[in-house]
């Protein structure tokens, strides 16, 4: 990988284990599933028409351009997901269908660099003419994105040289200078993008330009307004703009300004991603304390107990703070990858063990959430409650989803769970100065040199269904490097033993370190116990009052109607009631589930009365949040009442 | 009044109280000032144009049409209020105010016996051509109900012979006969005003006119969608009517097979309305099952607590059953008083107190809380839960405002609260075959001939805030009739005494009656202790688990943040914990408030963690809901988490 801090992804093996059989999944069937989807072959789903654009493009059909205005960059994240998969696991028919793919695009690029379908095939007069809504340096960005990854993993520059020659179109065509436009794009990615490439090529100009992208949006004059003038636009705002204005695009006013999340909450973790990859380049365009302000506003006031943010439905925007309602979550797939993606990149900054637990919550039940359990069906809305009839009834709600579907009409979410899940290895482990952390406990390899010794140290884990995590240490000789491992914030007494023997636990910002010369064969074996917790909010969120979110180890659980009856709402756990865990082998694909003596109160007669309803007892069976909704439809409600 | 079972509106006095101030403020206050507000003389206020239209339309002035389709019914609605204020408390000034008025509306009726200011200046060529949309019917009826009221409040047959002319007109456009046209009203109400012209003109074209619009709605072929091709729609609804269709108008199927509430509550209301009165009439087009049938429905699985119904802000309509939102609540004042006019008909039908208990409901919670304290700002949603932050700034919320204001675009329900005020006593009394029966306990007189003596019952009671309500009977003989007064479903044990001495009270429905020959002098002293209630809803409505609302008497209570703090959610309320009620005279025009020992959860630090956060003691203050919003912007529920 391309970050500094990164190992290469193809050193990191993740191989057994429940987020190992997610990987595989996506190895094995969502990214060959969505293959067939970008080229139109899934009977019943929406058609995606990203491959047949760009062959239109290239003149190796005829045809007319399908889609939204960023349809392309379904496509792009797919290229960069399938790189990822060629990075662990080669597969040569893989490789070479992606370089056919790869031609296609090339030919389809146009003289100058320009590279957008829409815009060759269908607006050709508006190129750069509507950067507020149309996306194009989005697309751009994930193009970028996908020409580094199919770099590192292949090491060919074929795709690196197209989107170098889009990079250097979009260089010279944006900025202060004369004949220049002082732009940038209504969603952010391009600037993250530029850094991964600037990163990559070891171009500068590139950083200097996503530094410019961040610097000026805002300032006034606004170049939105400039734009929509030039545009002849009567100064009315798109519909998902409402309450915010352009404060939706982070464009409000000067980044610089920020202190709470604000607008879109996709481009807003996209801007604030960008922001500290600057920060950690050393930028001075942006800076640590600021992103760590923006990032703790995040995460303290605006965060799902399932870690997805967006509570907005229309729009998909930040609230306001606390205001967090579990039905009308909207907390997309996609800003849960947004938040692992700032989380990974916090822990660049700064190796702060509260970083990596909001990681693990986002990986853990928003965005494992987004894909059903054989890859081939995908949320894009990932609420905290749904009843169907009311879900499928009410307006606020029309985004809801109550089972996972093939794919969509703007599909953005599927693809970026493949990248996400394809690159694994680069949440788990980081490049210290001197040796390895280790965020996320995966069962499996990494190897590295720790002072010119090559080292494998191997993970054996059922993380997070089982407590133990064991590390084992080989290389031919002994090697001299710091193992740093994270206790996560959930786990109230971790328990270390190194070769057998206890060893105390002294950890600096929630990681514990050891630092010596390792002998082949050392084993570590870190004890994480995970007694169900129950979870309760900050008094100030609402709709989380009187409740509890149950949880064990980091993986926040739900009720179901199919196990639970209908009218979840009806359901309350007393606060003495003993909750107990269990593996169950064939159950959801294998999982932890939750057990205990609940309570449901009786329809009582009237609809308002005087009396308190009788209650009667019953079993109460929580399962993983990410795996709701894989047993046909129902309710599901991750906040329990407690009584 | 033209009801068979109605005592006219001058025969009964509301004097003293809380509803005869209410009703004082409505003469005043309200009348006067709405007649600015339609002569768009309120400064700050949303412009009217009501009375300048019919000016221009009348030819006494230049100018164009303002405000919507429907702005002319604000001035019926306004016209009839203004009547039943004649009919109680005669006032030369504004009798010839309302003589003027008439005499424009007068001049601009078209020769045909048309009167509709919008299509007659703005789209005279469309007439009757979109009934789905344009409520031109609805319009008609509002004016049909004010020429009634104007007639029997004043026996001019100025605005009868007007109205009578329209509803001519009507009667010869619609219907099945050759040449005419078999539509309907996308709005319901002309059906409930034919029939009040029928009762009060013996003419019974007009009650056929309105059994044929019932009968012929939602019929094949759907009149709705043939209009929509005559006009050339491509099938596409308006925004309105999403999910439901033509059910959002009650039109998607007959009227006969309806089993549950559909659609825009208002025109749900004002259907059922009329369809109760053609079962008191003993049409065949509706049955008295059918009307009680729907109306359980709603009263059992559609009902806030306050009265409301209404609970989706798009398109203003009935959701799933037992799906009450409180924060989401549309709850509009004009639905409220729908389901006023309902049970009132109810009533009609059958004694009942359920009946007159939702009437109750509805007038002392929803009902009143349109109108401020000071009789000079209203609410068209009644929400049951507000935070102002969040209220301003969820789309789903974006219909709620958080004070009420001057005056709407859409201004339907500030004169639907005056003309339910003016008329009240018609809602408190009505006549039975052989006496009077009581409904609503107000402070005041009504005068009645009881076998051609005539009697005054003269009613002491400062209700709702005190228990007792005291009947005495003044005539210059003795006088024979029954007195049926209602038990409130609310009071678990009342309390009646017949000139002091203990009477056994055998209700009948709900009613006690009392049949006897009466001598002059006679007292009924009814108490009805009215202890602090903690109300539960049904377990099938998910937003009110684990909550209490309280009540006392036909009062619902709510908190607010100017005596609570804010945060309102952190609150609970103990089981244990004592709840008293006191009179306050100097608090929001002297009321009634319930205070107790509550608990306040604080905020514990973390956004979510595992031990529960502190809470402390905190003394609650409840004020009745009707009465919120009168000191300020502040949070404010209705129901509270039990502990």
């Amino acid at each position: 990988m391309n970050n500094p801090t990164a190992f290469p992804l193809s050193q990191v093996r993740i191989e057994h284990g429940f987020l190992a059989e997610r990987a595989r999944l996506v190895r094995d069937t969502v990214i060959p599933y969505q293959w067939e989807a970008l080229n139109d072959r899934i009977e019943g789903a929406e058609r995606s028409g990203c491959v047949h654009n760009f062959q239109v493009a290239a003149g190796e059909k005829a045809g007319e351009f399908h889609g939204l205005f960023w349809q392309d960059s379904d496509l792009a994240k797919w290229i960069e997901a399938a790189s990822y998969r060629l990075a662990t696991h080669p597969a040569p028919a893989l490789e070479a269908e992606l370089d056919r793919l790869i031609a296609t695009i090339t030919r389809a690029q146009q003289k100058d660099g320009y590279l957008n379908t829409y815009f060759q095939l269908v607006e050709p007069q508006n190129r750069w003419a509507n950067l507020r809504d149309c996306h194009e340096l989005y697309v751009a960005g994930h193009f970028i994105e996908a020409g580094v990854a199919h770099f590192y993993a292949t090491g060919k520059r074929t795709l690196l040289v197209v989107v170098s020659r889009l990079a250097d179109l979009i260089d010279a065509t944006f900025g202060p200078g004369l004949g220049q436009t002082p732009g940038y794009c209504g969603h952010e990615e391009i600037e993250l993008a530029l850094i991964k490439l600037a990163r990559a090529t070891k171009v500068a100009r590139y950083r200097e330009l996503a530094e410019y992208f961040i610097s000026q949006r805002g300032h006034a004059p606004n170049y939105f307004e400039t734009e929509a003038r030039r545009r002849g636009e009567n100064g009315k705002l798109p519909w998902h703009m409402h309450h915010d204005g352009l404060a939706t695009l982070q464009a409000a006013r000067p980044v610089q300004e920020l202190t709470e999340p604000v607008g879109h909450a996709v481009r807003m973790m996209y801007l604030l991603a960008a922001m500290i990859d600057l920060a950690k380049d050393g930028s001075t365009a942006t800076s640590a304390d600021h992103c760590r302000q923006l990032w703790t506003a995040i995460t303290t006031r605006h965060l799902y107990v399932t870690g997805g943010v967006g509570t907005e439905p229309y729009g998909e925007k930040f609230c306001e703070p606390f205001d967090l309602p579990p039905d009308r979550a909207y907390a997309e797939t996609c800003a849960g990858i947004g938040v692992m993606m700032c989380a990974r990149r916090m822990l660049d900054l700064e190796l702060h063990a509260g970083h990596a637990d909001v990681m693990e919550r986002a990986l853990y039940n928003n965005v494992l959430a987004g894909l059903s359990l054989d890859g081939r069906t995908f949320f894009y809305v990932n609420p905290l409650e749904v009843v169907p009839a009311v879900a499928k009834r009410r307006y606020e709600c029309h985004l809801v989803k109550t089972q996972r579907v093939p794919w969509f009409g703007c599909a953005c979410c599927p693809p970026n769970i493949a990248r996400l899940l394809a690159s694994l290895g680069d949440y788990a482990f980081t490049r210290t100065p001197d040796g390895v952390a280790v965020h996320l406990y995966v069962g499996g390899a990494i190897r590295f040199t720790a002072e010119s010794v090559p080292v494998t140290l191997q993970i054996t884990t059922e993380y997070p269904w089982q407590e133990r995590v064991e590390l084992a240490m080989s290389a031919t000789k002994p090697a001299t490097f710091a193992l740093q491992l994270r206790l996560p914030g959930w786990c109230r007494h971790p328990h270390l033993t190194l070769n057998g023997q206890p060893f105390a636990l002294e950890p600096v910002h929630g990681y514990v370190r050891l630092q010596r010369t390792w002998l082949p064969g050392d084993k570590v074996t870190l004890d994480l116990p995970m007694p169900v917790e129950r979870v309760h909010a900050d008094s100030r969120v609402a709709a989380a009052a009187g409740q509890v979110a149950l949880q064990r180890g980091p993986v926040v659980y739900c009720v179901e109607q199919v196990d639970n009856g209908a009218h979840l709402s009806a359901l309350s756990l007393p606060r003495s009631a003993v909750l107990k865990s269990h593996f169950v082998p064939d159950l959801l694909g294998g999982c932890v589930i939750i057990e205990g003596q609940a309570v449901r109160t009786e329809s009582s007669g009237p609809l308002y009365g005087t009396e308190p309803a009788p209650t009667t007892g019953v079993r109460l069976c929580a399962v993983p949040y990410a795996l709701w909704a894989n047993r046909g439809e129902g309710e599901m409600r991750v906040w329990i009442r407690e009584s």
